[in-house]
């Protein structure tokens, strides 16, 4: 099969994004064929631009804009309440909800002995200067729950067991709109067990 | 919510690609930003450099690299035989097959008189040329099995009886590996009515 060698090189560059095979690849590279000089730029641009325009706040570990942190800056979010999230990620998906008003607190990974992740690598002692520092009152652990995000959760508790804080962690049940019968026993087993007066 | 301006710009440009919604160009647009810089660069001159390095031929239609036509500059394959395609896009899939070693012309569409696409927006005077001009002794026809594709087909047919041609078209017929429990009626009757002697 001869394919021109550039469309080759774009179709094996796009498949490097999360969940895009060949053919995925190869439809986004005829697509992008299509498109006008100046649309092709412009993503060119945003794409290589991205070192430049898109930093970490020194802080908390949040996406900056313009070196401008939305959390640690924003006087209007309470400084007593940290949230622990894995990556910046997990951070657009926590202010989609719109219920939280504290400031965020990014580990960069969670424990994994697997894949020789160990408490080194995370960003604990960053954490604890900032509990030392500002007066912290409650941290939410905001952590997947897996085997690794529940390993990081208690190990967090126990390192930060020495401080005066309350240590809460994300609710555990049913997710809204869900049947019982399609829903998992240990989901069902947590329900239960973590059981709400109503 | 508060999303840095450019990776808001990198997540819109990226729903331009077909099939992308706002999940997946954000999942592509956070991978992206953990890509390191060359791998960026790559991807953002890749795109960019597009209408730099791939053309189309001037012949026949299909992609070009570097100037240089694969079917058209290749003396290996049969200038008696020519295909038409509706875009350079369905010659690869074509040609994945390994079974043609004809030339390919490529039409530029299909008629839709919905869509105000007449004869007039289609390659068929440089078809013409071809045809008078080289001695293409069977055009094989590789439309889609649409409406569109079958009129054009049929047009096709029509405007050039006067030359000395055999005009083929693609069989109809069952896709291979389907269970006849699951074809749709209208394939199973052309699939009876083409039947082949076995």
């Amino acid at each position: 099969m001869k394919i021109p060698l550039h469309l080759q090189k774009l179709i094996e560059a796009l498949k490097r994004l999360p969940g895009v095979g060949s053919k995925s690849a190869e439809r986004y590279a005829f697509h992008l064929l299509n498109w006008p000089e100046a649309r092709l730029h412009e993503l060119a641009h945003l794409i290589e631009d991205i070192p430049l325009h898109l930093g970490k706040c020194d802080t908390c570990g949040a996406l900056v804009d313009q070196s401008r942190c939305f959390f640690c800056d924003d006087p209007a979010r309470d400084p007593s309440i940290l949230c622990v999230v894995q990556s910046f990620k997990e951070i657009f998906s926590l202010e989609h909800t719109g219920e939280f008003r504290g400031r965020y607190h990014v580990l960069g990974g969670l424990l994994n002995p697997i894949d020789k992740r160990g408490p080194e690598l995370l960003k604990i002692d960053t954490l604890k200067t900032r509990i030392q520092q500002t007066a912290v009152k409650e941290l939410l652990i905001a952590l997947d729950s897996t085997l690794e995000g529940d390993a990081t959760a208690l190990f967090l508790k126990r390192e930060l067991s020495p401080y005066p804080l309350k240590i809460s962690r994300l609710a555990f049940g049913l997710p809204l709109g869900s049947s019982l019968d399609y829903v998992d026993q240990g989901t069902l087993a947590r329900a239960l067990s973590c059981r709400l007066e109503f």
